[in-house]
């Protein structure tokens, strides 16, 4: 197993040769973002992948989009709309099932657990390391951070070493996660993203679907604490 | 890591309890078909998941439609349609890319490596997964075997004890790789399949969508061999 990526910090990955290329997983909220930002700094020519698992609703590819234009960054879509109707759908999550109501609180609070998709990060980390593989891309990146570990399962430590072992073998072609983030806590990714220059008044968190952010569910709740604690301005307007 | 499920001969897998549930991946060939019945004939309720991810024809998928009705088990088929358009049919696969010829020849053949398709295995388990996780199903059934070791990455051992890990750890209920055929060859699976009971006359396995299988693809070489070598009649009809 090659754990160059797995144990670099996030300033000091380096591409193995000029023009190495990175898939990196986009979903318009600022921790990818950031991961962006990231990969970008350090030299990689970045493809975006964002995912439509049939999430409540489209905001967050939406400001994807519009991060990769601003950062010249090719943008896919890839839509999962048939995993969503003959599966997620049928899964209690609050993500991909509209009857399950978003639950508002601390994102670490038990209740948030009704907002985990099944499997969904193992389904995009899949089809982003083909992606990889096609485009000969050296790594995929994920932005996975400290504060989702209690929550999402497919987010700790054990599954992305797990993951990433896999994905060096699935192909002749190995691919690497790097996943920089999966130590620091959101405050430190937004001081990060601040020297970065990362637009942060495009990215968009809020799980419901609003003109603007809800501020009171579950990921409004850690973003705007992510702010404050960071001494980033915010430039997220929020309805309460 | 939970070896129960790798570590099995195809006949002694028992069911965890009454009424546990498999997710069987069903391309509708006869290795596929078979371990649905081995699944069947060991006591789980099954659900098989089909793909159609853009391959060069549907016949497969027909095929395993008819199979699974006969077995009374509940089918269902995933569309990747973006997946193919956004990153398969950009990869130099025969069976995803209209432009690459389908190879004649034998099944382990250099040539067979244009076959490829990137990294299928792991998105087709990962959904699979997910799948298995919303039914609480203990358990995903795949058919890789030994003849397809040298062409396909996503069948090697390695490959298939790592995402086995993965599985295990990617969700609060763990889910379990079965893959009972992967240290057999083809006619013992044929053989296996006999005593079982398959229909191997509505599988299919040929690369080419013609009305009849065409004999002479790497799959229907390696079809038609199995049957000879394993002494099991052969119902299928030869172009050539």
């Amino acid at each position: 197993m090659n754990d160059q990526y797995m144990d670099v910090k996030p300033s000091n990955i380096k591409p193995p040769y000029a023009g190495a290329k990175a898939v990196v997983l986009l979903s318009g909220g600022m921790d990818s973002t950031t991961l962006l930002y990231n990969v970008l700094s350090n030299g990689y020519k970045a493809h975006a992948l964002g995912f439509d698992y049939g999430q409540r609703h489209l905001k967050e590819l939406a400001a994807a989009q519009k991060i990769a234009t601003k950062a010249r960054t090719p943008f896919k879509l890839i839509s999962l709309a048939s995993v969503h109707d003959n599966i997620l759908s049928h899964a209690g999550s609050s993500q991909t099932n509209e009857s399950v109501r978003v639950p508002h609180g601390r994102y670490d609070d038990e209740s948030m657990k009704q907002t985990v998709v099944p499997n969904r990060n193992m389904m995009m980390l899949s089809i982003a390391t083909s992606y990889a593989i096609v485009l000969k891309a050296d790594i995929v990146a994920y932005a996975a951070h400290h504060g989702d570990h209690a929550i999402y399962p497919d987010c700790r430590h054990e599954f992305m070493e797990s993951i990433h072992a896999t994905m060096r073998i699935c192909d002749w072609h190995p691919v690497s996660l790097y996943a920089p983030f999966r130590e620091m806590r959101k405050e430190n990714i937004a001081h990060h993203g601040k020297a970065l220059g990362v637009p942060f008044d495009l990215t968009w968190s809020c799980y419901e679907g609003n003109d603007i952010h809800c501020g009171r569910c579950g990921t409004c709740v850690e973003r705007k604490e992510a702010f404050v604690l960071s001494d980033v301005p915010d430039p997220t307007e929020y309805a309460a």
